[in-house]
Formats: C-alpha cells, sequence, structure tokens
C-alpha cells in the first residue's frame, strides 16, 4: 500500500498571486478603458534581452553539438571546468575572495539549489527564515517535515520566524534562542535591503558560535552599488566554516528563461553527524548529490554563461543592470514625492514601500489598482512582518517605468 | 548544532567506474602500443551530433531571446505548453495511449525524476529494484533513509531486490511478498532487455491488487523496433491508476548533454495519506514539488526539443537511433561467432554478454581488455545477479563499432 508524503497536504495553497491575478481580472473586466493602460510593477523577472555576448557564445555551442568532434554528451554533473573556473575566478578570487573551482557546483537555478540543499541535512535541525521571506524557503521545509501546520495567519509550527523590519533596517537580527540553519537573502527579495559588514559578522560569529549553518542567498548580489556593501557572505572573516552561498544568472545575464545558477559549498564546511562529537565536511554530500541526483546543465548553457564573463558580456551584463537601478531611481523620486516612505531601491531592483495612513497592503494593492491603474505586490502576502508595505518592481521597459512614476509623482494618498 | 544526513553515510563509493578507469590506466600504462588501439565500448552515452532539425530550433530559440518582443523569461515550471502539447500528441495520443498535455512534466533528465519523484512518498513504502540495477534508483533511496546499511557485496538491508536473469528473461518477476514502489526499467540499461505485454499486464494487475505504484523507466523507448513490444506502460489497461513513466530526450535525440526529459504523472494515480483509508491523487503534490522546487527547463532547449517532432526532426531521430542499433546488430554478431552468448541488443542498445567458462565479470573484462583491448563493462558493477555477464554498448561511431566487432569475431574463449 503506497503512502504519499503527507507533509505536502500541509501546504497553504499559493495566496498571492493568484489573489491578485483575480483582483486584477475584477477591475479590467469592469473597467474596460483603464484596463488598456495597466502597468504591472509587481513582476519579479526581469525584461530585457538576454546580452549579445551571451547568444554568440549559444549559437557557437549549438554549432559545437552539430559536428562528432565538438559535440557534448554527459558532462561532470557539477558542472564544466570552464564554467566552474570562470565563476570562481571571476566573481570571487578576483575580489579578493578564496573559493576553489571545485567548490563551486553549477545548477539550472538557485530556486531548485534552495530546495535541493535540504537534501544533505539531517530532520532534527532547527530552522530559521526571515519574515518576510521568499516562499520556497519556507515551504521547502514544509515539504520535507521540518514544519507542523500552519495557523491562520501561515505562519508554520516549528520554524522560528525573524522580523525584517524598518526598525532593524529590514536586517534580521541574530536571536536568543538557538537555531540551526539559517535563511539569510541579500540583497532581499522583497524588501530590497542589503546588509552591511557589521550586520552580517553578527550572523557569522552567532553561526560559529553555535555551530550552525547560514543559507546565504544572493542571487541579486550584481545589483549591489555601495563599494561598502559585501557581495559575498565569504568577505566576512569565518564564513568559510560557517555558510554557504547561492548565486545566479538570472538576474544578472537575464536567464530566468534560460536557467543556470550556482551553490559555494566551501571545503571547510562540517556538520554533525549524530555520532557522538564527530563532524563530517558537507562538501563531499553536496558532491555526491548532484552525481546521484542531477546530471549538469545544459553544455550550450553553460557556453551561454561563461560569455558573461568576457569583457563584452561584462560590459552588456552592467548595462542591464545600470537600465534597471534606472528604473528603480525613477520610481523611488516618484513614490517619494507622491509622500510615501520608501525604502529599497538603491542596491536592489525592489521598492519597499509603507503604505500610508494606516492601510494594509491589501487597502494600498487595492487603491494604486484603481486609482493609477498599476499593480504592485502587497508586501503581507510575503509574510506577516510584510503588513503595512507594497513592493515595487525595477523590472520592467524603461517607457512603462516611467509611466507608472509619472503616476505616481502626481498622487497625494 | 547544525546536523547533516547521515544516511548519505552509509551510500558505497560510486565503485565501478573508477575501477574501470583504474584497470585501464593500469593496462595502458603497461602497454602503450596497445593502448592506442583502446576502443571503448563500456559507454552508456550517445556519440553523434544533435539532429540538424533540433539545433536549428535552438538557433531560433537564442534569437528569440535577443528581443525584448520574443524574450522569455520564467517559464511555466511544468514545461511550456508547446513542448507538454507535442508530447502529449506524438508519443501518446497518436499511438491510442490517454495521456492528457497537463499530465507531462518537462525536466532537465531522468535521472534527476527518478531522484525527485522520492518527494512526493512517504517514508513507510518497501521499496523494489532489479538485480541488476541502474545505481540511482538504489542510492536516492538510501540519501532518503529508505534503507539500512549495504553488506559486503553492495545489498542494502530493507530493499527488496527482484533478480532479473536468463531464466526469467531479464524481466523481473511479480514477488510473492507485498511491496509499494516498484522501480521497472525497460528497454533495460544493463541488460537491454525489453518486457513483453504479458509480463508488463503482471506487473500493473499485481500493483492494482496490492495499492503499489510503478516508477516505469523508459528512457530507452526509442530503440524499441518489435510491433509487439509496448512502448509505454500506458499501453496496459489500468496504468493509469497505478504508474508513473519517466521518458527522455537523451537516447532518442542525444540530448545527454542538452538535458530535457518528462514524467507522466496520470491524474487517476492515487495513494493513501495515512489517515483511515483515505487516498489522494499524486499529480497535485508532483506539481507543487515543480512549482516549489524547480522553475522550468531552458526555453531554448524546450525549443529543441520540440523539434524532435517536427517531420525532419522524426527522420532525423530515426536515422541516429538506426545507426546505433546497426552497430548493435553488427557487434551481436561478431559476439555470437566468437562463441559467446549474447542477450539484448535488438530492441536496446546494450548487449548483455555471459561469460565463457565460468568466469566472473572482472575476469572476462580483464581478458577482453588484454587480448582485445577492448573496455567493456563487468555485470557484476550493476549488481550480485549481473554476475557472469559483460555489457557491451552500441553507443559509437561506426568505424569503431565495427572494429570492436571484428576483433571478437576472430576470438575463441
Amino acid at each position: 500500500m503506497a503512502y504519499l508524503n503527507a507533509n505536502y497536504l500541509k501546504l497553504k495553497a499559493g495566496y498571492l498571486f493568484p489573489e491578485i491575478n483575480r483582483r486584477v481580472k475584477a477591475f479590467t473586466d469592469a473597467n474596460p478603458e483603464a484596463a488598456k493602460k495597466l502597468i504591472r510593477c509587481g513582476i519579479g523577472d526581469v525584461t530585457e534581452p538576454l546580452p549579445q555576448a551571451v547568444r554568440e557564445a549559444m549559437h557557437r555551442a549549438v554549432d559545437d553539438m552539430g559536428d562528432s568532434a565538438t559535440f557534448r554528451g554527459y558532462g561532470p554533473e557539477q558542472g564544466h571546468e570552464f564554467l566552474r573556473h570562470a565563476i570562481a575566478e571571476n566573481d570571487y578570487r578576483a575580489r579578493g575572495i578564496q573559493v576553489e573551482d571545485d567548490e563551486i557546483f553549477v545548477s539550472d537555478g538557485s530556486k531548485c539549489d534552495c530546495g535541493s540543499i535540504l537534501d544533505i541535512f539531517g530532520h532534527d535541525n532547527r530552522i530559521a527564515v526571515m519574515d518576510p521571506v521568499y516562499p520556497v524557503y519556507v515551504d521547502t521545509n514544509v515539504m520535507v517535515g521540518h514544519t507542523g501546520e500552519a495557523d491562520e495567519s501561515g505562519v508554520y509550527a516549528g520554524l522560528v520566524y525573524l522580523d525584517c523590519t524598518a526598525e532593524n533596517d529590514f536586517v534580521a537580527n541574530v536571536p536568543s534562542e538557538k537555531v540551526d540553519l539559517i535563511y539569510l537573502c541579500y540583497p532581499n527579495n522583497p524588501t530590497g535591503a542589503v546588509a552591511t559588514r557589521e550586520r552580517l559578522t553578527q550572523w557569522v560569529e552567532y553561526a560559529r558560535k553555535n555551530d550552525a549553518v547560514i543559507f546565504y542567498d544572493a542571487a541579486y548580489e550584481a545589483y549591489i552599488s555601495d563599494p561598502k556593501i559585501p557581495r559575498s557572505i565569504y568577505e566576512i572573516p569565518g564564513a568559510r566554516e560557517c555558510a554557504l552561498e547561492f548565486r545566479s544568472f538570472s538576474k544578472n545575464g537575464g536567464f530566468t528563461g534560460t536557467r543556470c545558477a550556482w551553490t559555494v559549498l566551501p571545503k571547510a564546511l562540517e556538520c554533525h553527524t549524530g555520532v557522538g562529537n564527530e563532524k563530517k565536511p558537507l562538501h563531499a554530500l553536496w558532491n555526491r548529490r548532484f552525481s546521484t541526483k542531477f546530471n549538469g546543465v545544459s553544455y550550450i548553457t553553460q557556453r551561454g554563461a561563461e560569455a558573461i564573463y568576457s569583457p563584452e558580456g561584462k560590459k552588456q551584463v552592467a548595462a542591464l543592470i545600470r537600465n534597471y537601478m534606472e528604473n528603480a531611481a525613477i520610481l523611488r523620486e516618484a513614490l517619494t514625492a507622491s509622500g510615501l516612505k520608501v525604502y529599497g531601491g538603491v542596491n536592489a531592483p525592489y521598492l519597499w514601500v509603507a503604505t500610508p495612513n494606516g492601510a494594509t497592503s491589501w487597502e494600498m494593492f487595492d487603491r494604486v489598482l484603481n486609482e493609477l491603474n498599476i499593480v504592485v505586490t502587497p508586501g503581507s502576502g510575503f509574510g506577516n512582518a510584510g503588513e503595512g508595505y507594497f513592493r515595487v518592481s525595477a523590472f520592467n521597459s524603461r517607457a512603462r517605468a516611467q509611466e507608472a512614476a509619472d503616476r505616481f509623482a502626481g498622487k497625494k494618498w
């Protein structure tokens, strides 16, 4: 008699985006003229084309596959050496950060890695997530049985939620209780906050003192312009012994539909086996997981990703980032002119905006939709600590971002 | 204090291919002249270029990514509708098999799917695998804690091993005991055996009677030439209620380095929740797993896969298969001429050859290497029931396959 994994039955239905779609549809059905003017600023996906250097490299790679002399079959599951080397060299060693090529594990996405990483950990760890939170961190823990049921507000029993609010600059405080696995995401989705060296140092010290492991999700690293803000957790001394890092080509090279990312798993990172005080390196387990449950990323995709590190690729990616961050600046100025308190949008492509006059996130969503014909994302959809905020995304064409900004700028709430 | 997943520590080191490499290196170091003549017939990877129709489609898709009007960001995690439809229509409905588009889940590989599928099942299921076996089935169960330790021969406590031998035509017999999850792989790697309609019907009846689920791995389906042999488990009445199916573009279109595959999960397939006699459909769980832990296959890759179903693509794939199966026929004839008993190689690209005079698999490996300068794969590396066999792969250029055949044909053992 086959049993399903009943932990899945604890999962709350994805509520946020279906509910947004429902309200948008109701509005556009009732207001066909306004519907034509609708601008979506809720998007978490890139909108601009893949860099030319990437496309050229992929064309060449497709041609490689047409000749048996250059054809590539199964590659190393952990990634082709040309890409592991390019990543380690450019994103780490060139910045003075010690990461070896074989500590880079190339995957088809950070979302996949965030879920897969739990495979190599035991079930007795106490898990801490930020609130507001990227739902994948929570849901993947629910699926493997690390939580109890959710309450009516969507809070799962057994997880430790770390509030990220204006009071702590949206950077989770080190908890007073002991936790074992900690998800940190900076630059942050949804708040657009970044973590300073000082705050990250507190986390690394906490993790080392408590034998905890930090999952550092830096998928939006490319948007950091402030030279004082760490781009990698490994800029913090001691992080190699307590942190792994998720990185992605999705938001720098625009690979959301092309799929390539990586994890850094330092060889110095060890965990308890449960036998006495014995500890073993996680690197061997993650390596084994890749060999057994994955077959590597497409050769063609990996050649495209490699081109991001070419001189032309670097210029083209910088232009993409600049474009989105100019959108962010335009929107930020307009939202501020509108009398709203705006966070984020300086080192991240998201603006996190406080609702005026004590409005709830959904009340403000409805007003922005009805009065400006703009779709934003209600902050409460990312967790209880997101109540009283809404998210505006800078991922848009310049024309749409400018038009949205103009509408916000002329509005008083 | 963070704990690792100690189940990983039960895993036996991958022994087979490292040991092959060690012996080959020792031989070639000692015999530099013979080394120049070495032919590898141990390969489980395709060798011939991607079909032209696939490459053309991928070039067009790369160009799509260069224009914001046709650029694709995040796609549906379960696959683009154009590909789900092409698969369901061509591989199933055109053959009279009922499969809906949204029962197709497009992934980046069958190896990934074989591991991921365990996510949606509980931990109290009794697992049956074939012997000899594709090691991924076993290792992924070890990793999630479905087994005890392995004994010296590599047999894990808690798994049910179903012997596949010449006596049962290398098709696992339905067991007398009850099992809950059953891995069946036909056409089989490594034995090259196929399962008849009658034998598959026995399995479907067993599964329905015992509320068990069959994991049907048909990655080599394209190599079936006998019209009486089922190409899909869903050709067997009742299979929609008890089986899911893994399929792949790796071995038909040559996608081993390009990465695209799919699972069929019928909506009629239900499992017990553990609450009374309640059952629920697995489809919703697998769908949720895709949404939460995966972000879809590259748009470019999916366009390439779609092209396999174009008229040109079908012709080009047929030519690839024909080429490999002609290799198989040439090798089969030569091995038989050499006095060996040969199985498989008719509806599958692998030949499974009995060792002569009671030699062990490794003894025969050494003789073939030393006396013919050919690398084969020892059957015992796939499990204890593989002892006394070796595997010869038809994945090779014609020139190499012919040369290997000539060497076998002139040999008496």
